[in-house]
């Protein structure tokens, strides 16, 4: 490996946002600023759509001190796209324009922050650099609330929103038995394909005020099991509260966020409103009490007032190591958290993957950590997610409102 | 007045929950304990369904330290009820249950935290107890998300609820505008009359970050021009983030939430989901734009993690004032805020309303805090609501999640 690599960076954000998506831009931006191969730091405008449209920010024209409030500013301070880029075996236009804009800028690392679809663009515009004997090094940075990487323990994003999802359900669920009179209330959370985050909300319960029953999208949803679980609880207590994730689907693969059933609308009218108001309106009918629907959405992973400190940290380092490491000569892969346990207490050690091994699987919820009624999580469940919540920042404040970076954002011509 | 009263005391919680009415129950029931006319302190379950129902629970019997929780543990503790009382000249059934129990007790002293309706029931028991000659001093603790309770400056729960809708429409703003394509969002925000809620949004715009329309229940809404407003702003930037009060109206006094328009389903089939599902259909078949609504719900007024310091102080004082002022021969009174600036400095003096005064009358919010257009706040309105949402609370935690009060519930035989 060449070891002294000198040139600019670009730096992109891709996929949904998170609360601390913005920490590992500062990792790698203020790492990136700081090192003397790094003549230049670039922020592409809405990912890779920024690289290919020529929209590059200056980060160097930042105020530094704006720059550090990057990591308490949720959502992608760049911009993010979900743009799919093609097989290069199959079409290289996008990578040639790609290998344009590096050439034009001298662009010699690239660092790309996102979730399964991100790793796979880094990956080809990877492998496509080589292939045309471009030297620059390319490395992915994590990030989804989803939790659904493949090859590292857990992913920056996810633990805010789980504390975010925990808190809340917390919060609700004192709020929904207040009453003396039935109450039914029905929480709908993110993940399409896998329940980290639905199952988070059994930290709710676990500390003494949480949901009754949970349902991931790695079990098959039985609209009449559903229905009876409810039961069983509402007879004994005249209050249910229950969490769902949106990816909850029947037997035959189709989410339940989509079924027409024939409790809901025989006329097969479009549904306004999303999951939870569908099965409120299933359960309303079924039990004739009060159920409310609520669905938690985008503030679940946007929610940096309750961002997990550890979360904010490890997503920081996340960022600077794939710089540090792209500066030692790594190119191709992408910064996976280990977990150790050192005396009893929570450790993350960071390894590194080959982009290729990561993109486009799915981690999901192992089988063994759901209970036997498919309706709840077990400890082993609560014992993964506790340690990845904890701390609380110091957030910085203005007049007790939220104070985020404000950056100039420079285009570079 | 006779100054010395000997007695045992009851207080009650009823209405919509907040983030901060367990302040004002920790303010009543430790003033209580601490004097030594109040011989015993009873608290409700439910309200006056549990004065109804002698189901009340000792608050001597609990530990001292639980109790201290209650400053942050959201929601009613002692369970909340929407019972409305009948006129005791029309029907004394209840009143006469009512003095049957504050015998049983030997209850002297009755204090009742709530709204608009809790407030009349506080001024009927105060009159009735005085038409049967049974001295009992009475006296209403203010409590409302809403913040339209009559001649007081603002009632505890308001500013905490404004604080969670302003930095939530914060964080909701960095999310809905990260995407390189055309995205409308639209929030509903609680307040069925008075739009305090909805306009602390504007609190987040005034921070950088929030909200291009507000829409308030103090205006008649005009489908048209909301959706000219809409194309205006979506035309220029491609992204627009909206506010709406769920209780906004037609000019006939028709809740829009209520409305069956033919822009969301001509056959008059019941809608799902709530205000902001049917607007972001509207709006969707209007633009063609991507649109997400996204409806606040119990959390906003149930979020004591965001709980302004300030607000918690006051409800504290509210309760606490509330005793000592009974102590002193006080009865039939709630207890008011008065607003003053002392040397530019917010202040807070408290005052004493008669609770025939304040029962039944709403607060709205003044025409000339609203612009020109109907569709935003003006600064006075900013100016207003700022000084009460300040100061971060210290939270109880445990491992990084709420520590809630954990009440005995000792029932008194």
């Amino acid at each position: 490996m060449d070891s002294k690599l000198i040139g600019s960076c670009i730096f992109g954000q891709s996929g949904g946002p998170t609360a601390v998506i913005n920490a590992s831009a500062y990792g790698v931006i203020r790492t990136a600023l700081d090192c003397d191969e790094i003549t230049k730091v670039y922020g592409a405008a809405h990912g890779i759509r920024g690289v290919l449209d020529d929209k590059l920010y200056i980060m160097d024209e930042e105020d530094p001190e704006e720059l550090k409030l990057l990591l308490h500013t949720p959502s992608s301070e760049l911009g993010s796209c979900r743009y799919k880029i093609a097989d290069p075996d199959e079409d290289d236009t996008d990578f040639k324009r790609i290998l344009e804009i590096f050439k034009k800028y001298d662009v010699r690392y690239f660092f790309y922050n996102g979730g399964n679809d991100s790793m796979d663009t880094c990956n080809k515009i990877s492998r496509y650099m080589e292939s045309v004997g471009y030297t620059c090094r390319v490395m992915g940075v994590p990030k989804t609330i989803d939790n659904d990487l493949f090859g590292t323990d857990h992913c920056p994003g996810f633990a805010s929103a789980a504390k975010y999802i925990a808190t809340s359900c917390m919060e609700i669920n004192k709020d929904a038995r207040v009453y003396d009179n039935g109450m039914i209330t029905i929480i709908e959370i993110m993940g399409r394909h896998a329940g980290w985050l639905a199952g988070s909300a059994a930290l709710a319960t676990a500390f003494g005020s949480g949901p009754d029953l949970v349902y991931l999208p790695e079990c098959d949803f039985d609209m009449d099991k559903f229905l009876a679980d409810i039961d069983c609880i509402y007879e004994k207590t005249g209050k249910v509260l229950v969490a769902v994730s949106e990816g909850i689907h029947y037997a035959d693969g189709s989410f339940v966020s989509e079924a027409k059933t024939s409790a809901t609308d025989g006329f097969g009218h479009a549904q306004l409103g999303g999951l939870a108001a569908m099965l409120a309106d299933v359960v309303k009918r079924h039990t004739g009490a009060k159920v409310r629907g609520i669905e938690l959405s985008l503030l679940q992973r946007c929610g940096a007032h309750l961002a997990s400190a550890t979360d904010i940290d490890e997503a920081y380092k996340a960022g600077k190591e794939a710089v540090e490491q792209a500066i030692n000569g790594v190119t191709g892969k992408m910064i996976a958290f280990r977990r150790e346990y050192i005396d009893g207490q929570y450790s993350c050690k960071i390894e590194l993957l080959p982009l290729s091994q990561v993109a486009n699987y799915e981690k999901k919820v192992p089988a063994e950590w759901i209970n036997k009624e498919e309706n709840g999580v077990k400890q082993e469940f609560i014992d993964y997610v506790l340690p990845l919540i904890q701390g609380e920042p110091v957030l910085p404040l203005e007049q007790s409102m939220p104070r985020y970076a404000r950056l100039k954002k420079v285009l570079a011509r």
